[in-house]
């Protein structure tokens, strides 16, 4: 199974604290290095948990919020420091462009990359990066300013072909394609091999969804339903919950019931208000509701999984 | 003796390091906190070094590349979440206030506290912040953009009067600071106490002079001249002194024969290049020019000091 994991840099909010820096995650799927959010501080956290930052092509930025994007000028500047090459592609609000350029001017900095702006906008579910193997899609969330949620979904690429079968036979790689999408299998002796006893099923399909910062919002369900695992902010414990509203954010018990309610796999929740040092009692709220639910914490790295 | 000594926060360049972070360090000038620089991750910083980030009304930023100013939005919003009252002064580049002023728009913030913005300006020597007991100044630096360094010198705030007489005779707060500005006193037995009985000499004044990022240039002796700590950019050593002309940086010799002329009694360098893991070769070659050297660490206090 190809790899597909989810990399915690950053799950406080509002501030960075002693016990966890706020946003910033990064996705490895299949090898391919994504950054969710980049808080200050995202660079340092890099380094602490091995991440290779050289390795990452697209950052997404849920919102403007000064706790999810602004680590990200000093990436931008380290990048030009170490004389990236690679493109760069930023998915974000509109401003934050204008935000990037006036700091590049005042700097006198002409970046050695290319940086590629793709601006999000308020449609409900849309594919904003489409691979051979994987797509994510934004769409928006309820909070106190414009901000997107992302979900990352691997492709379906086709059966698997026998192993076995590739070393006796040497099909090309046209022809190994057409078995992927179930065609038989005819050798040069005339032999006929077919479709289903050479190929197996391909692996389950697997997503992730990352929802910070936000109210509880059933109008999101159709597009994380299924989901393998849900990251889903948990500012507050639900007797907050007042509070979370009054500031656009969620409870962790709220968190567990969109999980039960997208029939999530795996719920993770973050975003933690810097007030809540333990937070065994979020955990115990969600779990009520929701068993199969973690905390995030710096650091920690989530295999995106299927149930057995 | 007032407290005045310097906490290096960060004193590596360009981006955050294993070894250090770039650019912050905070003044305590007879328990007044200014800041000068601030960088990303300066406040994280704060935290480990236990500063009460609350006692810093006065933050300077000598230049507008990301390493000297990227962590002052995030320290901004912290404060606004914390419901800071007090006023903030500014005190950098004019186009520092845009940048500030479009994060405060898109992130619809609204500080709950004034944040007064003072704009840098090219003169030669400008008084910048003046108090009762010490003032700071701004001077220009060269480097590639406009950059400015800053010198806090303490004030001459007289002679320091006899706690025994004070004691004995109870005289008024306005006799004090006549006594102290050279008069003589008669109680009211009409007993006279020549000025020079009941008088010692002040404190030898001091001063702080911060000069980063810079070309070596012996313009800035005048401002600096007898400084007792002079804090002197050394990004490179002096092999790489083309390297650093290009970039408009200085060698550790070249900050060493700045104090050496400037007749500085203290040198401390910093700024020190990512490639730098082991720095005594820049210490070495300073303290041959000036003996009186250290080298800058995050974390460390220096007390700025006076010849014995």
């Amino acid at each position: 199974m190809k790899p597909f994991n989810v990399t915690i840099l950053g799950c406080g909010s509002a501030t960075p604290s002693k016990m966890r820096n706020p946003s910033a995650q990064i996705i490895n799927i299949h090898d391919k290095l994504i950054m969710f959010d980049c808080a200050e501080g995202t660079q340092i956290q890099m380094r602490r948990f091995y991440i290779k930052n050289n390795r990452i092509n697209h950052i997404f930025i849920s919102h403007l919020h000064g706790d999810h994007y602004l680590g990200l000028m000093g990436l931008l500047f380290t990048y030009h420091l170490f004389g990236r090459k690679v493109d760069l592609h930023i998915h974000a609000p509109k401003d934050l462009r204008q935000i990037i350029e006036i700091q590049l001017n005042v700097s006198n900095s002409v970046l050695c990359y290319s940086l590629i702006f793709h601006e999000l906008t308020p449609d409900k579910l849309l594919l904003v990066l489409e691979t051979k193997t994987f797509d994510i899609y934004s769409f928006q969330l309820k909070h106190s300013i414009p901000t997107w949620g992302f979900i990352v979904k691997e492709k379906d690429t086709g059966l698997k072909v026998n192993k076995d079968f590739i070393k006796q036979e040497s099909p090309s790689f046209t022809e190994i394609q057409e078995i992927k999408m179930g065609k038989d299998y005819v050798n040069t002796k005339g032999i006929l091999f077919k479709n289903h006893e050479i190929t197996i099923a391909g692996d389950k399909l697997r997503s992730y969804a990352y929802c910070t910062d936000t109210l509880y919002d059933e109008d999101i369900i159709p597009y994380i339903e299924n989901v393998n695992l849900l990251y889903h902010e948990a500012t507050f414990a639900h007797d907050f919950v007042e509070v979370a509203h009054n500031k656009f954010h969620s409870t962790a018990s709220e968190a567990a019931v969109m999980a039960l309610k997208a029939n999530a796999y795996q719920l993770v929740i973050g975003h933690f208000s810097a007030r809540y040092e333990v937070l065994m009692p979020l955990l115990a709220e969600a779990k009520v509701i929701f068993e199969n639910t973690i905390l995030a914490e710096d650091g920690l790295k989530i295999e995106v999984s299927c149930p057995c």
